[in-house]
């Protein structure tokens, strides 16, 4: 049932119409100020707060991109940031992450809330701009001295604004640790370059990245891998995962860089551990796996993100939705400082 | 899993500590502008291409408010918003309603976006002053000619600022048709005055409508039946469906009102009909009872609410989302002229 | 997943081992006197309190009894009764009846728990004891002034021992309205004399009922009707409800007999009413039509049973569990006085 | 995850290959002939013991046709076929129907299987001829003598070419009650003439039938309306249903046309009943309403389909796969004779 | 729909009313002696038979305690036993364990029922109470020769009136292997002492036990780490499991202590192999890992349980219950001799 | 509600009637030629492409085996074929295998379709013949150079017969590869030679295996583990798995045989890798487990099969049929060359 495309772009079909283009121009205008406007706020109230706690280097600041049309199959990831969120609260759980941080502290975690991509979109907004508010927003949380953006996913298209942002605004590229079933690195699928699978192209065409490293990987096709050599990734698939394990649960990156920013896919998960997905793909890494290589990793985390949870295809218990939580949870302890 | 009210509020826990109170406030206030802004920009938007247009004299435009915190058992609704708009433009049904509006046509049809709720919330913004907000955001709906808010739950609390809000811009008391298994007309609920069981209570003592009709109740108390009485409430039963029936199929409300108001509580349908509900009372009225209500009706229509549809208790294909969006659709034929 | 008939009999199978028969035989008794003991006590000290508290001349008090092995197909009833009794008390709704009746005063309703069925067919007893146990239960609860037994199914094969005992206790056939898709009242099912689908045959045969209505059918073979004709069965069949309802919605029962039963197979509703049954069989009632037969029927209703309700076949959110309750919470409003 | 049309037509994109057209065509013209043979020696088995046997005018032949490409949102139906007839023989149920046939009686119900609709299309073949074969292959189980074909489908696409073989069959036009949620009637939808929304414009422009009657619309466009009108369709919408309803369940049909052809799309019925459809449209037929229409309706079937179940969007137990089968256990009894 | 605390206590409310407490006390009183007769008469029978039988020396009995109210979150686990005993004897597999035991033998396995905690809480004894009755049926058990308790929960809070029974009977403390993914050793959740997260905090206290070690632990707070230390106990945390793993699988314990009791919490696995828990946490153990640890164990087992399956939230297939039952048969192997 | 043996074999039971036992044997003979004739018609076409496209020495072709009445518990294999082919061409994924195979490259891949296993058992034929008719399919494949049989199955007890064609039609004994949790080798199940459970007792006993590798072993009886050193099977158990590992990551096999055959149960894998089957026996291996196996394996495989999977037991988005669409697809890489 996921139809997200059909309901939008009303304000758009209208340029057709007798209506002159410079009053829905304006009014676009004014809505993505008012947008952004609204994101600033929260991140400012948040940012003021930590500073007069004082005591955090680093802390992480959770933001929501609802944005799952650039998706070829499913668009539920849509729907996921809310879900996480109440998973991460859930009272199944308590409030520590595996090595100890506390997230009821605010210098640990805050939230500055949802880019509103549904409405600005509703409004007629192309994706060249809502890809520049996505960045815009990200950018906003950085102003906030001692936030660093965990973002929230939607698809994973969501990761070029996010990452060229994070780029742009440190002042040069970034290593990436991406965690995956695909490499997403396709030059563009069904013609459209904002593709969920081909949002790496367009990191590495940006130098956004200085290495990128992708884990978990299998389903790649022959120009999967060719992008990859000519992008200079450094692609582990699942097929040699025994031989590569030890080196992945020991990593050390970011030196030389602007620092280290985590793009985790919940598919990069087998099935059986995440089956909230939109492309399921048997033979993935377990949990255990997964956090293995995050708790080990040596890195200075400046940015995140979590991906591709689909709600709609989750258990009825919601099980991925604590999975997507469990992965915000360490990563929160892995950007805080 | 509807835990929803815990990961809220950490602002508010802050006042406690050794943060002034005032800087607190100052960026709550700027938070809660700024929500209103993106409102009234969205709104104006939509207000303006229609009168651009022209040719509507009244056009239904949803108004989503994500708010679950005021039910006593689950808080599933909160979810509800962006899947009922995911159902209306579904690829599985079409644009047209049963007696032949078309709703591709924007005079027919608008959307203005979501009240963030959460947003604000997590912003420790309190009950009171979020009553305001929503009924605030309804009042910047109305001011657009010829826009008439068609509000998206959210749990049965946010009926009351919604009234209220079209009452008091109206400038006097309404009708309402209120569907339900429940009459939510209880002082208050587990000492809570805002509760999703007393918001008709609220609507009454404050004189916002003249008659208030309620249909297809199947679960009410000794109290519920007393205040019935006290308010002067028409209480429909489904005990008595059967002699009532043709009444209620042939009703004529307004007159000497300000307007009708139309109240559905996904609930009043039998839960055959509308399993994503978080109250599952057997006995209760088909969809097409529901219809023939609606269709029947003479009533000049200025708003309506949609409420209590609980996604997190739908069946796998979205069924109930698919019923509350059909409602949406006939309600919005019913509004738009 | 039901195959409840292989754990039992490990004790029975021991008869052909070399231990002696009757060291088996006596700690059978032992522990079906300990069963009926416990039974007793708990009627005792509820009837104890309800004459303590007087004012109460019929007060329904709930038997379980978890038997799924005389059904044909599925024997997922053997799990309802807990299940059923969290429905009735689930925060989801209150404690009144649709007609005011006040669940919380134990007057109204009482519980005296479950005939610990698996534990006494693991001792291997035979079903020829184990009925006699169920009718013994039934008694004893009878004794105890002023219970009236609202047993808890179980498949329908538990309302031949039942019913005979409460025509044993009062001396005498009650009249039966028997709701249900199916008659019933086949010879014997695969051999089973004590079948599901013939314990209104034995019941006929025992000359237990004056009259009996069958209402709902719409599963019925050549030999049901002929059977029904055989007993003077009135059996009316969903093809001509339409026609029948009215004289259905305004019954008299009982004037001439010791009272009245009524035995309730959930699967009298149709499947989208109630789909946690065994034999779906849909062209059923829908629940509001049971409850105006019900509270329209005038009768002095002596005992009652809710049967057939499989918890395996239920929706994840308890759709069905939610509707047996809501007939027992009925029925308890129609027994107590 | 309905995907069916990506795994066909291997064999046609060779084609564009260096494989001679006169090598791929040759093969497939012996696939389609193989097809067929196995058709008629099916068919002739049954209609040579029919025969034998004596005693029977009309018998009702199961063909199954699992083709679900023609549909413009899901494709489940092409899987339907093999689930229904598993729940024919369920073993929750019996043989006999309402009104007392005996299907366990071959003079009442025999089945010729399924059409290779897969392996068909696998090979090659375009749409033109799959209609064809399946007209053909109604024609075979038409010439055995009493066998009259009850078809299982597929989605709604299947009705053109089963009419059509019906009609050029017995030399005339037949007289269609046709009961769904939607007229499909549209001159061709999404530029797909073979589309199941337009099956019945293929129908009236063949002038394969003299009276259309549908029942149980609450879909329907503009365009719906207009072709009603254009082609002279007696049109019964779910909005006049309650006036319409004593008309319907005293239906005579048939008189002056070459018999009457029954085709029960499953959506007829409301989602409460039938959840596993394609197209969820609240509001519809209960499963009484249809048998009444059914039962009381004169006529001499000559053939009847039920199509567009989707047992990809059933419940777990399979509920709707009951609701069809039940649907062609009755209309079994009416072809039977 | 976890609501079971709502049910219970009528009677201890009864109190307050004009009713003698002397006449409530008695008739508790007489529903305690009477459940402990029953469960003291079924033990007997079933030790009788074992010792006619010769030649076991230890032999596994279930005892179900169906008690989920010390939950903190979900109740469920209070309908697990039934379930636990109908997948360990489901067709769908055989009767051998994993190493050759035959559970087909009574010499191995047998059953002496679920104590009937619903029944006894209903009539409104309190937690004292209930913990002791608990304690004294192990005890009951442990009485017959060669019978040892296999305890089906139940939330965790039931392991401490276990522990302490087994401990009190052998005269000292055991050594436990506690499988989990929660320490469950806070000082008391939520102010209730008896909750399932304190239980081995109560174990310690009390002396009853020598070593303990917990093993799967990965959602863990600070206090739970200084409890941890201060009862000296030797948590394994599933961060290092890959190290300790080897160890893990190759214990040797109970030497010096009375023996060894083995508790298992099902959330010990990763909820990929047990979804059906009311605490979903990621990142645990497989089923085979937990497998590995058992069966490599040397130690003497004189009880074991197995608790916090969840039934409510399984899958519809019942994996979890299945995955309970397994443990539950290769524990009986452990235990039998 | 699997419950396929019911409804075939009309036919056979008419042989009790008046009718002529020649008409029925003649009927029947004509209707499996025409089935066979069907099949080689599927397949000639398919070989005849590849030898004029050419460059193939070997390819995948499946060939459907939609058999599920040897089951001793579910039928539900019977409907597995047309889902697996459904997923293996599913949007969700693309068409590269792991190590680079090209899935859309008929000498990849091709398809002949199902054979008509339930219309040929509904013309009343016997397992005797119909497990010849599955041998002559497979034969008829075979015949088609480069065709290797692919079989989706159906339950267990296809493997025989199709084993038994493959070494026929080859003239000696091959290696088999079974990865399953069940040794299936028992003589006969519940009488049925043909069950499931049995089908590798027929393969050893007739001499079509050389070598026989047994892995992923966990249900187990002493009669499984007797036979297994009967026919000097290799049987690898679970229990030591991490100890084998290194070895069954390494295999090469048939080095003097006529050839490589593998046998993929769906349930060697772990209940949480693929819940859709009917025997869920937890402790199994993982995907990747599997896939280690497969692709190190070094053989020359001349044709495999993939049984057990159970649609009606598998996640409601299909998890299980991703699964054993996965195996097909790698399965295919390794056959085709």
């Amino acid at each position: 049932m996921s139809h997200g495309t059909r309901w939008i772009h009303h304000v758009r079909k209208l340029s057709a119409a007798s209506i002159p283009a410079s009053l829905i121009e304006k009014g676009q205008n004014r809505v993505i100020d008012a947008s952004l406007t609204l994101i600033r706020e929260r991140a400012k109230l948040k940012g003021e707060l930590l500073r007069a706690l004082g005591g955090a280097k680093a802390s992480a600041s959770l933001l929501g991109v609802p944005l799952g049309h650039n998706s070829s199959f499913l668009q539920g990831p849509a729907f996921a940031p809310p879900r996480i969120r109440e998973a991460i609260w859930c009272g199944s759980t308590n409030s520590s992450t595996e090595e100890g941080k506390e997230l009821n502290d605010p210098r640990v975690l805050t939230d500055v809330g949802d880019v509103p991509i549904q409405e600005i979109r509703d409004c007629g907004v192309d994706d060249d701009r809502l890809m520049n508010i996505v960045s815009e927003s990200v950018k906003i949380v950085m102003e906030e001295e001692p936030l660093r953006p965990l973002v929230l996913g939607g698809d994973h298209s969501i990761s070029y604004p996010v990452v060229r942002a994070v780029s742009e605004k440190l002042g040069g590229p970034v290593d990436i640790l991406h965690l995956d079933a695909h490499p997403d690195i396709y030059d563009a699928f069904e013609g459209n370059k904002y593709s969920h699978a081909s949002s790496f192209a367009r990191i590495m065409e940006g130098g956004y990245a200085r290495r990128l490293l992708q884990v978990g990987l299998r389903s790649i096709t022959k120009e999967g891998r060719e992008q990859g050599k000519r992008f200079g990734v450094e692609q582990y698939e699942m097929r040699t995962f025994l031989k590569d394990r030890e080196m992945l649960e020991n990593l050390k990156l970011g030196e030389g860089a602007k620092g280290v920013y985590i793009s985790v896919d919940v598919d990069c998960l087998d099935p059986a551990f995440a089956p909230g997905v939109s492309h399921i793909e048997p033979g993935g890494l377990s949990f255990r796996d997964v956090l293995n290589i995050l708790h080990n990793l040596q890195a200075d985390v400046v940015a995140a993100d979590v991906v591709e949870f689909n709600p709609q295809r989750d258990t009825v218990d919601g099980m991925t939705a604590m999975v997507a939580a469990k992965l915000v949870r360490e990563l929160t302890a892995k950007i805080s400082k």
